[in-house]
């Protein structure tokens, strides 16, 4: 494979040629394709059907400590759930309470109740003239919206292949006082699928920032998310971390069973140390009398165990492991060593990173739009939707079929291809 | 019967000396009763046990329009769920979000965004001086903790047999811009059972608010919570009645399923105007990816429709009916003519309203836990706990069983009956 950018004007008229009939060809087919959202597929939904029988009107829906789970009560969730979110999430059951649908939900709330109440004491961040986060990217679209809705000042970082810019972070949270919390996809990251080493872990618990209220926001969505049995990346459990290193309130871990179950219909957790979780149960009870626990419990009689969860989770893993596969291989088939773009190969979550040429994302997600493949939009992956390069795009894989999945990669590289010569061409002049 | 105001020192301390030695006589047995909470009893519970058959593995969990309830997607309910909430809340479906398992969320995360983000492009009232509610007393403890945790200023509206004191409303809302809102239960209201009269919810709908951003908290947690099928109280459809007087963008109304189906694990909803929806699904976009749809979707097929929820109510009034009937005989029969306290007759809801003699409520409450019984913390009607009188004491029959019931009742009177005694002993001096 000759590189794009070593072919000459003419070589890349032909090509452009060959590639727009193609193009064209495949255009006219009408597709409808969406590799947009990190939604599962119909095959992984159905693994949990069987949730929809571990409850009926013969089954009492009492908890283990005799709680009648259909009536008000009990804050933070029933002590068998906290259980099981404490083993996913690898806490212990004191650090964690248990919350509704979604996990985006209770980052939302942290940041809201932040906004009005600050954090143990301190001012609310409403009242304060700068308040900023920073921003691993990329990162995730829905992350960013958050503080963007509260006016929070965004600071990108960089990502690297070990985790966030530590250099950065560290300059950042511990000299800036305005700098409140950093998003994180810790494991298998949104969407570059990068876990982040443990040295990166270690100087995150090792921070000394200058805002007392200052919160690692760590978002571990894909905690148990592995493509591949015998090669899992590791992520060090970040409150044990921050504890040893002295700086136990410093982190908010989030997790949820929304890609493990159904999608909006799981349950979510916070882990965080008992002071956090101390003025977190207070504010909620002001909130709600209760999350809904017979979902708890249903999750709970499905799963009996996080070993029941894990083995759930190799079922997940046999359905999106092909399609990974898919994208990645038709990836280097089509575009390796054409130096058009680049990817990592992940060995978990729900995406696939792409980086273009500068200045192509959006031109490529056009292009694709245009024979009926919709990507995510071009730029969503960082604050304000702004990628200063123009240059990610977040291939996500899960929804499609296989057979889908198979049209949907080659739509996408024929687009890269094309606006990639465009580039190259007005580059030439 | 002798009013005890009447009664002779001596005769009052006769009656002391009686009444004490029955109340020694209850308090060795050792009782455990709850009164405290409008919580469904296990019987009512039962009645929605069915809930948990309607879907199971062989169920396509596949909405009307072809939704896939089980993944992302669908921000404010799903069509079928709207169309059953929206007739239970007496509004066209374009009025209706479908929310979660609480409506007490809802009112929490309207009060927040306003605190963060203003009404309708007004400044958020985190940032302004001065914020007060207005709020019905008697009423229900935990809309007035939503805006105590919110540093508003809640002002007492006394309420009247047709609803709160209208004269007080208007003075206070059309004059004072730091009003922004006011909490209503308009429907046999917490805790006094007391339905607004149409002219009161005319002269609602015909408020013209100083502040531009003043929103009534129309809280219908009752709407179709009658005891008798015969004589049901009628309430006026407030969102038609602020259309119709030309102000569509000033309520707020709620609702939900929680004293339908499992309180916890129902459905909630808000109603309001296409101007005020926009703004709130617009913020609810970024705070949730949606609700749950499966729970949605598990009552639509449950209730079928409102015909088939208002059937089920009438099995909840056949349970809680005899349950009113008692607390009421018992209070008629113990404490008539005695002048130390006086009731309403609720045809509806969850709650009988007791007024004790002045300065009473709190010893009486005592009273009863010493014999085993636990009513609402006295107080608890009242913004910020305090009931200026100390008179008010809230009433729960639903939880006990019938059994149970008369008992706590018996045990409640003789509490009342007994530091009446003494509060007018006290006051002959």
């Amino acid at each position: 494979m000759t590189a794009y950018k070593d072919l000459t004007k003419e070589e890349l008229l032909d090509l452009k040629n060959g590639l727009t009939k193609e193009f064209e060809e495949v255009k006219g087919k009408g597709l409808k394709l969406d590799m947009s959202r990190g939604k599962p597929s119909k095959a992984q939904l159905d693994l949990s059907m069987g949730m929809m029988d571990v409850l009926n009107s013969g089954t009492p829906l009492i908890g283990e400590d005799g709680t009648d789970c259909r009536n008000y009560g009990v804050l933070d969730g029933i002590k068998e759930a906290k259980q099981l979110m404490a083993d996913m999430m690898e806490v212990s059951v004191d650090h964690v309470i248990v919350c509704g649908n979604a996990s985006l939900n209770i980052m939302y709330d942290a940041v809201s109740r932040a906004m009005t109440h600050g954090i143990l004491g301190s001012t609310p961040w409403a009242k304060l003239d700068k308040v900023k986060f920073l921003c691993p990217v990329p990162g995730y679209d829905r992350h960013f919206a958050i503080t963007e809705h509260f006016g929070i000042e965004m600071i990108n970082i960089p990502m690297t292949p070990q985790g966030p810019d530590m250099d950065m972070v560290e300059q950042y949270v511990n000299h800036d006082e305005s700098v409140k919390g950093i998003w994180c996809v810790p494991k298998y990251s949104n969407p570059q699928g990068i876990t982040y080493s443990e040295e990166t872990v270690q100087r995150f618990a090792g921070l000394t920032p200058a805002a007392g209220d200052f919160r690692i926001f760590w978002d571990n969505a894909y905690g148990i998310h592995d493509l591949y049995e015998e090669e899992q990346d590791c992520l060090l459990e970040i409150l044990a971390e921050c504890e040893k290193q002295g700086h136990p309130d410093m982190v908010y871990k989030f997790s949820s069973t929304s890609k493990i179950t159904f999608a909006g219909s799981g349950i979510s957790a916070i882990a965080a140390s008992e002071k956090n979780l101390k003025e977190i149960r207070k504010s909620m009870s002001i909130q709600t009398i209760g999350h809904d626990k017979v979902n708890q419990l249903r999750h709970v009689r499905f799963f009996k165990d996080i070993d029941g969860m894990k083995a759930h989770m190799k079922k997940h893993a046999d359905i999106m492991r092909p399609k990974f596969e898919t994208v990645v291989q038709v990836l280097e088939e089509e575009l390796g060593g054409l130096a058009i773009g680049s990817w990592i190969v992940p060995k978990g979550g729900y995406f696939i990173s792409f980086d273009a040429l500068e200045g192509c994302a959006k031109a490529i997600v056009a292009k694709a739009k245009e024979a009926g493949l919709v990507m995510t939009g071009a730029g969503a992956t960082f604050p304000y939707g702004k990628d200063p390069k123009d240059s990610n795009i977040r291939i996500a894989p899960s929804f499609p079929t296989p057979e889908e999945l198979m049209t949907a990669a080659k739509v996408f590289v024929l687009s890269v291809k094309l606006v990639s010569i465009d580039k190259l061409l007005e580059q030439a002049g």
